[in-house]
Order: C-alpha cells, then sequence, then structure tokens
C-alpha cells in the first residue's frame, strides 16, 4: 500500500518533466508531493474529498470583481501571512508588510496634502501625519501612497452599493520632505464577508471573523521597491486574534485620542485622533524585488 | 524568519482549538502545516501565490453541474487516485476500484438484460459478459450496476448538445446466477475537457490530456459494499500515460476481437468485440464502509 501510494506519486512528479519552465516544475512536482503527503497521512476518505472539492467550486463560484473569495480562504488559513513574512524577509530592514487583503481597488482618488479620503462621511475625525523614508532614513518624495480603510461600522466602500464612487480611499503623493498629511476617520474592526463557503468553514470551527481595526498602505516610489501594508490601532478590538493574523508588532500603532486645536486648523467638534508613523521602505538596490 | 514561520502556523493550528468536530479539526490543522511548509519550502513569492488564486478563482468559476473542473484538477494531479488507493486499501481482497471521473449522471436508463446501452449510435459493437461475486467467490444476485462510457470518437453523451437524452449510460441487475450482459460499443480514448485552466496547465507542462480507453462501472448490492471502478481496453492508447492516473494493472482487459456469430444470435455485420470480467465485492462485513 505504501508503496503503491509512492509510485503514484513518482508517477505524477514524472510527469511534469517535460515542464520547459523549471520554477513551475519544481512548485508542481513539490505541490503534488505536499497534497499526496497530505492526503495519505490522514488516510482521506472519499466522501472528505468531495466535500473539499465541493468547498473550492462554492469557494470560486462566489468570487466576483468585487468580492475574493479564495483570497479569503488563503488569509484565513495564513497562508497570505505566510507569503507575507517570506517577502518582507527578503528586506528585514523596512517596515513590515502585511497582507493585500480582499478590498484594495486600483486607481483610488487623486488626493491634495491635507485633504480628505473621507468624504464627509461619519466617523471620529482621524489626522494622519506619515513619513516615508528609506532604509538610511532619507526621506523619499514623490512617493504615491494609496490609502484604504473600513468605515466607523466596519464596511469599505464596495460593500456599500448606495455609495456612488470611492469613498475612505485615497492616492497621495509625499512631498519633498517625505511627508504625507491627511484627513480620514477612525477605522473600526470588521467581519470578513462571511456569508460564503469561508464563512462557513469559520462558523464550523467556531472562529469569529473579524479583523482588528487597521489603515491599508500602498507605497510605490520610482528606484524603490513597493511596500503593502496596514496600521493597526493599539487597544483595538479583536488585536490578538485577528482573523486573518494580520497583526504584527510593528505594525501596531497609537491612534491617539485628542481634543482641541488641530494641526491645519480645521474645527472639529470632540475628539479626534492622531497618527504618526514612520515607514520605511526598501531600495530596489537593497534586494530582491518580488 | 524560521521562528516567525513556525510561530504563525503554531497560531493558526492553535485557531482551530476550538472547532466541535475533531476530524475536522484535525484535517484543517494538517492542512494548514502542508500549505505553510510548502509554501515556505519553496518560498514561494506574492505574484506566485496571486496565479494560484487566480487559477483555483477560474477553475471554480468555469464549473458548473456538468463540468467540474476541480475534480479534473483533483484528477490531473493524482489525489483523485491516491485517495482512490487509500479505499481500496480497506478492502484489498477485491477488484480494484478507479475514480469516479467528472462524467458520471446519476439514473441512467434502466437497462434489461441483454439489453443495449448504446442506443444505435456507431461504433464497434461490444458484448460484455459480466459476473459479479463477494469476495468468497459467491455470486451476488441482484447487483444495481452504472455502466457509463465514452462513444467511438471519445464523447459522453454530457458533451453533445444534440443528443437527446442518456447515451451510453445504463443500470442492470445482476441475475440470480450474478450475471450481467449487455451490448455497448467500444469505447475510444479521449481527452479531458481542456479548454479550461486544467487544460492551461497541461499545456504548459507540455502534457497530453488524453484518457486511456475504458468503461466505467459502479456497483451497488444489498450488504455489500459499493465498487466504483474502471476496465481499460488491453492495448489501447495512453494505457501508459493515461492523463488522470488511472490505470491499474488488475484493470487492463481483454477486448477480444471477434467475427460471425453473437452469443445472443444478434446479426453483427464484420467485427465485434467480447468482453468477460468478474467483479469481486466486499462484504459490508468484510471491512469499514467508506
Ligand atoms: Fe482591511
Ligand atoms: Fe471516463
Amino acid at each position: 500500500m505504501a508503496s503503491d501510494v509512492e509510485r503514484l506519486t513518482a508517477q505524477v512528479v514524472e510527469s511534469f518533466a517535460d515542464a520547459p519552465d523549471p520554477r513551475g516544475r519544481q512548485l508542481l512536482s513539490d505541490l503534488v508531493r505536499h497534497l499526496h503527503h497530505f492526503v495519505t497521512s490522514n488516510d482521506v476518505t472519499e466522501s472528505e474529498w468531495e466535500q473539499a472539492i465541493d468547498f473550492l467550486t462554492r469557494t470560486g463560484q462566489i468570487s466576483t470583481s468585487t468580492r475574493q473569495e479564495f483570497v479569503l480562504l488563503s488569509d484565513t488559513l495564513g497562508v497570505s501571512s505566510i507569503v507575507d513574512l517570506l517577502t518582507h524577509s527578503r528586506t528585514p530592514q523596512t517596515t513590515p508588510s502585511a497582507v493585500l487583503g480582499p478590498f484594495y481597488t486600483d486607481g483610488p482618488p487623486e488626493t491634495a496634502q491635507g485633504g480628505d479620503i473621507s468624504q464627509g462621511v461619519a466617523g471620529t475625525p482621524l489626522w494622519a501625519d506619515i513619513l516615508i523614508t528609506d532604509t538610511d532614513g532619507r526621506p523619499v518624495p514623490d512617493a504615491v501612497t494609496d490609502v484604504w480603510q473600513a468605515n466607523k461600522d466596519g464596511f469599505y466602500d464596495v460593500q456599500l452599493p448606495e455609495l456612488d464612487g470611492p469613498v475612505l480611499r485615497g492616492r497621495l503623493r509625499t512631498d519633498e520632505q517625505g511627508r504625507l498629511r491627511f484627513w480620514t476617520t477612525l477605522p473600526a474592526e470588521y467581519p470578513i464577508p462571511d456569508d460564503g463557503p469561508v464563512g462557513q468553514l469559520l462558523q464550523a470551527v467556531e472562529r469569529h471573523p473579524y479583523r482588528a481595526p487597521h489603515l491599508h498602505f500602498m507605497i510605490s516610489a520610482a528606484g524603490h521597491q513597493r511596500l503593502v501594508t496596514q496600521l493597526f490601532v493599539k487597544g483595538g478590538h479583536y488585536i490578538d486574534s485577528d482573523t486573518v493574523f494580520g497583526v504584527k508588532e510593528g505594525l501596531i500603532v497609537d491612534f491617539t485620542p485628542r481634543v482641541g486645536p488641530t494641526p491645519d486648523g480645521r474645527a472639529v467638534d470632540g475628539e479626534w485622533r492622531s497618527l504618526q508613523f514612520t515607514f520605511r521602505i526598501a531600495r530596489l538596490a537593497d534586494g530582491p524585488a518580488h
């Protein structure tokens, strides 16, 4: 029996022998070894495998241009975070990266220095004062920075069909000093979309579907490697049990409560928050791009 | 870095600790270990992982009630055959099993002893004389036997939209002596559907998409375990490189060429084929059902 399995695994691996791309050949061969080992060492039954096939099929079928259920699956199984760890390990002297998540949309509204990406939606005002430097601490000017986040109820704009166009998203550029300032609102914790196969899986294993509150950043600058990351609200809910395993120590930041005068003189009733952070990004010369 | 990965893997496994079903907990925990190990030991990049997500998504999206691309993927990676080996290892004294494949449809037309499941489609006539016994060689009467196969051009009925209803499918029952006789046509080799993601994968690694010619059987009898298997045409094309790794030594059978009188006196012009085979199926008492 064991030798039958080994013979079959060898036969499948051999079937990739003529693959012209050596990396593809390596990945497929090793994927097959891992899959066969998983199935064999757990003595997976036909009925269990049929359930797995059905699960994967439904996961693909529920996916659309605004909902990527396989990304959710990869996230909730921690695989996205592993890939992210591997990526960051290539440039260890930079700010830690974090997963892209399913809610990024390309081409967010261009936002001026000091602008407001919230477009007036309700929430606690948040002033962000960001510095972007290279790994030697030198400011990076003209770094294109996409920011996106959930609102005070934990929804992204793409989940709110009544919204007309992008909200709580912006594309900003650092000034000559590598600085970036903008207004937004304090992001709330939110459940990942849990009315699909991934939600059913989480329910079956009695896991909650919540992400700790965070702001997404994607930073691209000429001559530098792209950084995709998130800043987490210190003291926020689910910081210790983020359902996609995205929280890293170095990304938990004070979103300091304030009252009174704001940095740019904007009038705010009651509490607002202040976020200060310095991102360190890698030069292309610092290591292999990914 | 290594310890970061190990910590993350442990954290994800721990997230299943409250799963009420121990088997589900075991499978998910070990799946996560295997996935994380695969990704880490191959240093999978973000771009490679995005390609994998995209591939899985398209594989789900092309699937319909008559096309199951994830079954094809499982088949072409040999995983279905591994699951099948595990299943058969529970009843080693029976006829080897083989994968169900994507073309089974439940409730095929009831066919009388000696009937013809080909419904007149063109092809070399094939007379099948089948005996079904238990593992002690005792005939099994009233065994419900579903048969299905491709036509002479390698197509199943569900792939031919111009057909009105099932063709080359039948449901027969063994007589008191455990015998089953029927007419059909000689099956041809055929490519698995290769216009989707799985076909693209095979092309990228320069693998052909062909299955060796075969007849499918599913045998169900009261007090016995179900047997799903295939009989392969000895000397047929692709017997040594079946794209779903379904061929087993004990399932390669003579489909003997004949001319002249047929067993039931049916008039046949030119060549016909004769298939004789004995299936040995397990009693429920022989081992765990699956
Ligand atoms: Fe998010
Ligand atoms: Fe088949």
